[in-house]
């Protein structure tokens, strides 16, 4: 599969260069689709192939063991995972009572550098990979939630807030064999 | 245009991350064009839109002035500007007797972890948008330059090599008023 070593020093590259690339990836997807709704839904559905393949790197390098609870799961998501993937700390905020909500609020996305969006796109989602990404990834490790775009800071919002609602514990699927 | 700062300490991105997202794009127009030249042609106009917007970046950060030759070009090419956005530094090689083509030479292409062409792709630049990067930069610096994909370790080659080739200086445009 991978061709040069995951372990070790992680690989840094510009942010400028990601955020072009990632720009030139919804142009192509605007591009393809009519309709915002629908390249919203095809940036959560490669966000969660990306998060599922990533996660893996996320456990060998931040050597995380199991949350125990979903306040635990926040933290290390701001703390760890964002710090490590993209080098920013969201805050952790806008907690439900019962503890199985809570918002992530950015205030330099880093996808949205440089960008406008273009007229008529008012339900465009354009950072929504972020969605799709945490999906796949805490599925990965047994965790359904669901992850939706509040704020959205190129709609002219102070902040970029991303909303997280733990749905269920998911099921260990152990592969035949292994413990 | 840019909504945070892009002087001082450039923002560092996770380059697994950046492979996957780049691997997205490139799905994207796998499924929307038939055929591997015209995904090739695509991949280098993005590269191309990404060049002609780095360069000022790269201009600001890297306080390089005009090179006096292409050597020096190559130099610049591979010791600062892949080094500074991808964190690697292709051997320069193969040049011509005239000293106006060379050769980059890279052993880890950060585009390339974790793929694998699918098969029916023989003609897939798939890191083609090298090709338009480089042109489109050194576009924006007065030089027409062509760039071709030579070798591909995704086909078995044991290195990635891009060819450059100069083509000729470009009139200045200076903008009136400007000096």
């Amino acid at each position: 599969m991978s061709r040069q070593a995951t372990r070790g020093d992680p690989r840094k590259v510009n942010g400028e260069l990601f955020t072009l690339t990632y720009g030139a990836l919804v142009a192509q997807l605007l591009r393809d689709y009519e309709d915002d709704e629908e390249v919203n839904k095809q940036l959560e559905k490669m966000g969660y192939n990306i998060g599922v393949r990533l996660i893996e790197d996320f456990l060998a390098r931040s050597n995380t063991g199991r949350c125990n609870d979903f306040r635990e799961t926040a933290d290390i998501i701001s703390k760890t995972a964002f710090k490590m993937y993209l080098g920013i700390t969201p805050v952790v905020s806008n907690w439900s009572a019962a503890g199985d909500e809570f918002s992530l609020l950015m205030e330099n996305n880093p996808l949205i550098d440089f960008v406008e969006l273009p007229d008529g796109h008012n339900s465009l989602n354009y950072s929504n990979i972020f969605c799709g990404v945490l999906k796949g990834a805490l599925e990965m490790v047994q965790m359904e939630v669901d992850v939706k775009f509040v704020q959205d800071q190129l709609k002219g919002d102070s902040v970029t807030e991303l909303r997280l609602k733990f749905i269920k514990r998911l099921e260990d699927a152990v592969p035949v064999g292994e413990d």
